[in-house]
């Protein structure tokens, strides 16, 4: 532990032990189900984590933003899936990194979009190549597998000189389920209805070639992917106390922590006051609605094992405090005296990696290395 | 509005007008009052709006990180107070920070953290400045006015050579009210704690020159400040939807936006999605136990306007979904077509502004600015 010790607090960690298993989990299901692995570099925005995915064999990476695009492009990888609809704004951005040769893929779900990429490539020569989206959980965004207007988006997109490189799912609606029977049924709708859509563009004289489905929980219960020819799937590579209720991972399997340090108390209330407040834990309040509440975070020894029921409580910027569950903890000034070390595990890891500018990743040897992230847009 | 088309979206703006109306309307009461002012930085992390504050009047920063204290002491500032109970492994940088020549105060609310300062402060010869943390308002932290213990951590930090600077707090409970009578009750509250325990320290043979107080609520509702010597107050720089509900502000006076496009709909939801998701507006819910509920944010038209019941309903990381309040908005595609700018007023501007690595700041002529801001510890 000498070496925690010497850490500023607070501080994002990545155990790379578990990190590594987690990515070799997913990618040997997805070889197991013969199908193509995309990961979703959101989660970390980090070279080395994504790195460590491909080495395990993904093909390509999937991104949230046009700034993961470039920043991953300048380090080499070409394969790029930007999955949500473009802005009309940013489809100069796009052009210019396509004709830069990234091999960017970007995603439609409307007439109205499509026109505005098929105005904009036509008028600037860019065959640019767009998959569609399609709605198979009644979530947030896509075209239904069975709407008319997804045969009118292809054509509209083909008749302009596009590319109609396939059709991509998101099944977000699995992130509320929490039994196997129900993931698996989740992610037996994802694919069928990836793959009806698929079959309609077929038929309709579209070849189709892609059919893109995924999310974490999707991911990892799917029986069967048979029509699917690639998955996506992004907060496996660290997964958190959202993914733990929905009953994909275990705690020991979280990769992401928060590194913090007790600075206070108040004996009274049985509070001890850390240095992680919402700034570093952010304000991500996911568990809220599933069978079990974490408030902001399950409080761990510094080394890692779950003080089962203590949890941070409520946080302000930049104090959180920590209590426990039920009845009050009046010793917590002598558990925890001021200088102590805790780890934190992340309600959702993909928000509270976002609020740190770099990790520390810690080695099973004890070794340590920082690896950067990036932020912003 | 031409300008603001050629911005990428989401991005964090600044009408830097109503900033500059925000920082006058303090540092004249302040002035008043006949108190200092001390602004936290916290909220902007950006030195154009810490030196618009300073010209305006102000004396010296709050930070709370040492971080800020160090990009800050960088910029040629020095009078600095870090307002969060130190971290005993953080007090070799405190120590490095004041041996470069930062005039930097730090703070304890306890004989166990005191004995941290004093044992280190001996150690290494250096007379911290340090300010006791009183608790007014039984919110977070501090030691009550009344307690025993004051006396006692001010004896212990005098006798291992540490100056005992004065006493501060931070009325965060001014939070929850939202009427003026109950804002005027907190501030006053705020006010009789400090100067009392100031009193006790005096009676008791310290100096305690400085009585420090202040929260943005609680600076705006004072009536008088006597045996105060100076206040801190941070967000009132960008208020924000919160501060609206507590009744400080009206929503013309929000500094703070983000600028977003519309890039779907789900028409028969009501639905617009747009480019400004939990990573650009922060998952903060500061308006869910008040008595108006903003959910994600107030949604305006690009230049501003408030469109009366529309919010920011639900996020994930880069889709926010914008729909009427109360009967669903069937026209919404119509209403507002895929590429529509809008803008929306922050929940909280200090997490809001965390999200962005800069702002866009908008000045009266129309012209604009990039300012920069910083995050991480």
């Amino acid at each position: 532990m000498n070496h925690l010790e010497e850490l500023n607090t607070p501080c994002a960690l990545i155990d790379v032990e578990r990190m590594q298993a987690n990515i070799l989990r997913m990618q040997q299901r997805m070889n197991q189900l013969g199908v193509r692995f995309r990961p979703h570099v959101k989660t970390s925005k980090s070279l080395p984590v994504t790195q460590a995915q491909l080495d395990a064999g993904a093909s390509g990476i999937t991104v949230s933003t046009l700034k993961e695009a470039e920043q991953f492009f300048a380090d080499g990888i070409t394969d790029i899936l930007y999955a949500v609809s473009i802005s009309p704004g940013r489809l100069s951005q796009a052009l210019s990194l396509r004709r830069r040769g990234c091999d960017l893929k970007i995603i439609t779900d409307s007439v109205a979009a499509a026109k505005h990429v098929a105005a904009f490539g036509r008028t600037n020569g860019e065959a640019f190549e767009v998959w569609i989206e399609i709605d198979t959980d009644d979530h947030r965004s896509g075209i239904k597998p069975g709407a008319s207007s997804l045969i009118e988006v292809a054509q509209l997109l083909q008749e302009a000189g596009m590319v109609v490189g396939g059709v991509m799912t998101h099944a977000g609606a699995s992130y509320g389920c929490d039994t196997q029977a129900a993931l698996e049924a989740m992610a037996e709708q994802e694919r069928a209805g990836a793959v009806h859509a698929a079959q309609r563009l077929r038929e309709a004289g579209f070849k189709c070639p892609v059919v893109s489905v995924g999310s974490t929980p999707t991911a990892l219960a799917a029986r069967r992917l048979d029509g699917v020819t690639e998955v996506r799937a992004g907060v496996y590579v660290f997964f958190d106390l959202v993914m733990h209720n929905v009953g994909v991972c275990s705690t020991d399997e979280i990769a992401l922590s928060v590194l913090t340090t007790v600075i206070g108390h108040q004996e009274e209330k049985g509070w001890a006051i850390v240095d992680a407040g919402w700034m570093a834990m952010s304000r991500d309040r996911g568990t809220q609605d599933q069978k079990r509440d974490f408030a902001l975070g399950q409080v761990c020894t510094a080394s890692g094992q779950v003080l089962e029921g203590y949890l941070v409580s409520s946080a302000n910027q930049e104090h959180g405090i920590i209590s426990r569950v039920g009845e009050s903890d009046t010793d917590i000034a002598q558990r925890f005296p001021i200088g102590t070390q805790l780890r934190i595990l992340p309600i959702h890891a993909c928000a509270t990696a976002a609020q740190h500018p770099e990790y520390v990743a810690l080695g099973p040897d004890g070794s340590s290395q920082t690896w950067p992230r990036f932020y912003g847009w």
